[in-house]
């Protein structure tokens, strides 16, 4: 099955997790947007009264377009579940997220949904994280010097660049700096160390947050449980 | 003595720590605008030649007016020294700032600081933290639900607002809560409490930072040593 079905196929089941009345937090990315269709398609047949909050224009407009009612964080008192992608999941269901550069804003939705479920290729499970780049969301003001700081900390930073040579800007008009690590053994004490740095605003570790992880698998869907 | 005069004295007790060549971190207040204007004396008549990387685009146009050099921080490889207000300094001369809405910025400068010096009056002197709201910044998108959080905790949180209802936005943007706390016992424990929370970018604790505290008493500046 190629890479497409297969995501199509991990749309379709996460989907199956969604209740009527429910709000649904919406992710980002390219299998959420298979999901996001299978959702429409869900919604259209059965009648299902959903509200998405979105954690990307992209998302909220393709929920909209398909005949979801979109709302703001700040405009709903809880979400039920969010369906998210993710960029690397360990084998204790510990991820990083950031690769999209809207870590900050996943991670605000994250934690205020009462279950969260990832949905990904397999590539994405890895038995350690840190192969893919800890992505640091930092305040411009004083950057330079905290990428000087992580550097001295042997975390291997850099910031992320547009082609052009611009920084990378979040939707909170922040940077991003990378932390090239290779592999992280004690993801609790860099997540502690990362939020004590100032002009640090949010690091890309997702730690006992995801519930639910879908992975696709070449003969179909698995589900794996992650934690209650 | 009058209050003014009194501030005028702290202003220049503080420039006498200023050497020439030095790369000197300029906060905000009204202290420090005495302090502004002493400076510029000093430059004037002694013909220093300082750098100042300023807290505030008010600091930064005081401070050109009277001929100093400014740069942004990212400019800079390192600050000397910086001299500031605070809004309350306990005993063990832990402090809060941010009752200008500017802590991010202002603890950004400090802690890329060799040294840090505090200039206030003498009723900014307090033997426990707390009575003087605890600002912090916060990220808009998802603040309700922070609020909510921090009010769960009992943390008497506090959305800042301008006199015509809006939101009280720093310079990054973001909203300011303040916690009424009345009396904070564990500082420190509060600090990594509050850099675990998601959404939260900045808190007013200064914690283990300042150097120097200048005091303008009624019989003149008193000079204390806070650590080395």
């Amino acid at each position: 099955m190629d890479q497409n079905a297969l995501k199509a196929l991990v749309g379709q089941e996460a989907v199956k997790y969604v209740e009527d009345g429910m709000i649904l937090g919406i992710g980002t990315g390219s299998t959420v947007r298979y999901m996001i269709d299978a959702l429409g398609e869900r919604v259209a047949k059965e009648g299902l009264h959903i509200v998405g909050v979105a954690t990307s224009d992209r998302s909220a407009k393709q929920a909209e377009s398909l005949g979801i009612t979109i709302k703001q964080l700040d405009q709903v008192d809880h979400i039920d579940l969010t369906i998210d992608g993710a960029d690397e999941i360990d084998d204790n269901f510990q991820g990083i997220k950031g690769g999209g550069a809207a870590h900050l804003w996943e991670k605000i939705v994250a934690i205020n949904s009462t279950k969260n479920m990832w949905i990904v290729d397999e590539s994405k499970l890895v038995h350690h994280l840190g192969k893919f780049p800890l992505p640091l969301e930092v305040i411009p003001f004083g950057s330079t010097h905290v990428l000087e700081k992580l550097d001295g900390m042997g975390l291997h930073p850099e910031f992320r660049m547009t082609e052009d040579g611009h920084h990378v800007l979040t939707d909170s008009k922040n940077y991003i700096i990378d932390l090239h690590l290779g592999r992280i053994d004690h993801p609790h004490e860099l997540a502690n160390t990362l939020n004590g740095i100032v002009g640090v605003v949010e690091h890309g570790l997702f730690l006992d947050l995801v519930n639910t992880v879908i992975v696709g698998r070449q003969d179909g869907p698995e589900v794996l449980n992650a934690r209650d």
